[in-house]
């Protein structure tokens, strides 16, 4: 048995991997693959109906918000954002958590004037800038709620009177969100929501159709929400996927009850980082993310003992990011408990063995 | 048994089907999903290096060229093209040849001028205009060699001096080109090459670098060859299923070997349809795609029957587009001889109850 705690692509259920293999030999009883069936055919048109159904109930998003299922990643939305709402010559406010938060930024200001209104670059990014001003004649304010690499999270949406564009790539669907609080959220699929290869958007429309700038259709908020997703031939397989892990997480009883899961298994392994002499988390305590945790230990010939039991007992996907060091455990929504408890299991054993 | 004569997202051989439903289980006897590896991974980084070998060893890409696997299907490319070698201002040769050849303009004379150097829009695209002059002071001309709607292909290169940009994302690795005679192609995976989620785009380095746009990374060609197509998280199961069919047409042979495969394939039909009395080909005879074959019946009464005739012999997915009607046989490299003699055998059957 194996606890993948890789960052992304991740874990996803057992129930939904196996239902993704039968699809590709035979779809809903269609006697076809789900790899071969026409992205306009009846069945496939139900998936993506189906699934942004569900995103829209799982999330509870408003009236008002359209939800697109895009190719290309959270990185083309660092693109696609400005393109869509940023006026030529405009500018906007970008919070620097991180280096996504900091491509994120960069990129946008290929398109226009970007401000950064704070940065943890000082620290390594082990923590949250918190008092900061965004000014108010930027046309919107970005940040990314959960930092994957150095393992920290904003839970409450910074106060800001700006539009607001948040990257939720690695801890949508993990907690309850207000969606009315924002104006755009986008998030690449693969760490809660499904496979590599699909993107979710969540916009309010209100937002679109105002930077007066000339957008090629693909690019074009607008345009994929006019067709419903598919403006051309979507991911198919990544959406279909997506969707079977949509309806686990409704049949588990949504995103209340996985965000108390969540809570739990993330304070179960920050309570062994802080009993445990032998580890020390990274990040700054009250920033600290339920997604990926953070933690190093004293030497690098510890660190890499620990490993090496760590793989003995099938804990695989630990290594921190080389930005960091040390290791990084992500617990995605699809990690249960007990392997998070195989990791704790893990570490008490490598303390014994070292006070024997 | 099911014969997919669909115009894609298509039928993959069924080798291919099966390793690829067990892959989602267990890759490669890791004990975790494909869908669940990191992208980062050896083994995923292998299978990355191994399609791009592969499409150079099918295709014998010579070198000077990035082969890239990217996202957003070819209407992407629709937009990225005149991004990375339109100069602001500059102007492009557009042939159109049906609505994606239209879109593929309509898309770049966002960026820059677009000439239409011919259209055979008079004719309902039956036929591929022959006799066109590119301009000299153009910066690329673009056309699209198969139209899988109309079922036209341009099997010669058309002659111009100016570098010269392709659509083949219905006839790629179908015929032997040689790539050496075009500075760009692409071409969505879901006909061909793999499932749909993924894009070919195989370009000349040397066209690169010189449109003096400012151009976000993610649609930056040079960033991707940079990165080896791994600039950000890639569509891992679109590229590991287009992974496993290279991989078989290289054991078939290659495609030398399937190209004679396919020109039996539509002679077969092509020469029914010229025989039976009850069925007519749309498409202008000297330009007569092999991957999509077009015909109609003399009434809607006719039609309606034979789709049913067909249904009941298992030959799904031959309804015509609607801007043609009547019927398209989309025979790609993996529908089998044997799928074709079932449809012919339909259409004889139509015919002798006709007669009877």
């Amino acid at each position: 048995m194996k606890h993948n705690f890789g960052a992304g692509p991740c874990i996803l259920p057992k129930e939904v991997f196996q239902e993704a293999s039968e699809a590709v030999i035979d779809f809903n009883n269609t006697g076809l693959s789900i790899l071969e069936i026409s992205h306009r055919s009846k069945e496939f048109e139900q998936v993506v109906v189906e699934a942004e159904a569900l995103v829209r109930e799982l999330l509870e998003v408003p009236e008002g918000y359209s939800v697109l299922f895009l190719q290309g990643g959270a990185s083309q939305q660092f693109a696609m954002i400005p393109m869509n709402i940023l006026p030529e010559g405009g500018k906007a406010a970008y919070l620097d958590t991180g280096v996504w938060a900091t491509k994120a930024a960069k990129e946008a200001s290929k398109l226009g004037n970007v401000e950064i209104v704070a940065s943890s670059s000082d620290k390594n990014y082990t923590y949250i800038p918190k008092d900061f001003v965004v000014p108010a004649d930027a046309t919107y304010f970005h940040y990314t709620s959960n930092n994957t690499i150095y393992g920290t999270e904003i839970f409450e949406k910074p106060k800001v009177s700006i539009p607001t564009a948040v990257d939720m790539s690695s801890d949508i669907l993990s907690r309850v969100i207000n969606v009315a609080d924002f104006d755009l959220i986008y998030a690449g699929a693969q760490k809660n929501m499904g496979p590599a290869g699909v993107t979710l958007v969540i916009v309010k429309d209100d937002l679109l159709g105002k930077s007066g700038r000339v957008i090629p259709s693909i690019f074009d908020y607008q345009q994929h929400a006019k067709a419903g997703s598919m403006y051309n031939t979507p991911p198919v397989y990544s959406i279909y996927v997506s969707l079977l892990n949509l309806r686990w997480l409704k049949e588990k009883g949504g995103v209340s009850v996985i965000e108390q899961e969540n809570i739990i298994k993330a304070r179960t392994l920050y309570d062994e980082i802080e009993r445990n002499p032998y580890f020390k988390g990274t990040a700054n305590q009250e920033d600290r993310s339920r997604m990926n945790v953070t933690f190093v230990m004293d030497t690098a010939e510890q660190e890499a003992a620990f490993l090496e039991l760590a793989k003995e007992r099938g804990l695989i996907g630990l290594k921190g990011h080389r930005s960091v060091g040390g290791f990084r455990a992500s617990i995605y929504n699809a990690l249960t408990i007990s392997s998070v408890n195989a990791l704790v299991d893990a570490m008490k054993e490598f303390e014994e063995k070292q006070g024997a």
